[in-house]
């Protein structure tokens, strides 16, 4: 499998735990030594850390997430992702759709996310 | 200059064209097939269409904006900031706080940003 194909692969799996409301097969996605920069929340690093904001990510209802990767970019032991997202709620109505940035590291010939960032596309809510 | 020492002092002038408003400086800072994926967005690339988002953004009453790196991972001719940012508008109040990532591209000795994302960390406003 070359490196797109791995990241092809690792997404899906990403995708069924999302589906399964799993978040205990999140850390085997990342690194141990991983952060996500998700919107309006600070740097979250580490797995625990990245499992416990998944699951408060299952609790707020999101059924399915849909990435789609447009790029990847082969960097040696690293590569870069930039996709979009789509995000859909219990009544599989679309909730969110973004752009995701993902720094992924080969770690024992499976490519784990290490760095991995998010942000709508939608306007902002009216206030 | 190492990638670190590069990519501080790209920063610094992208700060600069920030606070003189200065857009025409902007296409200098990024490889010519760079892309951006602001939030509340699509994603915009290229130099001109780049150009055209910072103005929207300057026209908004952007004053300064403080980046300032907590990482560079060094890739070969590619390296990648994690960092944070704060914007402040035109009478210094803070206007918004985030994070951003950035993969840097090395074109003829300076780096350049290639592909660039940033989200806030504050709170989503109250609807």
């Amino acid at each position: 499998m070359d490196v797109a194909e791995r990241i092809h692969e690792a997404n899906q799996r990403f995708m069924e735990a999302i589906r399964a409301g799993d978040s205990a097969t999140m850390p085997s996605l990342y690194t141990s030594d991983a952060t996500i920069l998700p919107p309006n929340s600070d740097a979250v690093s580490g797995g625990d850390a990245i499992v416990e904001y998944r699951q408060a990510f299952f609790d707020l209802g999101i059924a399915a997430a849909q990435p789609e990767t447009l790029e990847v970019i082969p960097m040696g032991e690293y590569a870069l992702e930039v996709g979009e997202y789509s995000l859909f709620g219990d009544d599989q109505t679309l909730t969110d759709r973004g752009k995701i940035m993902v720094l992924w590291k080969n770690e024992g010939g499976a490519s784990k996310m290490h760095r991995d960032t998010w942000n709508s596309s939608l306007p902002p809510p009216e206030t």
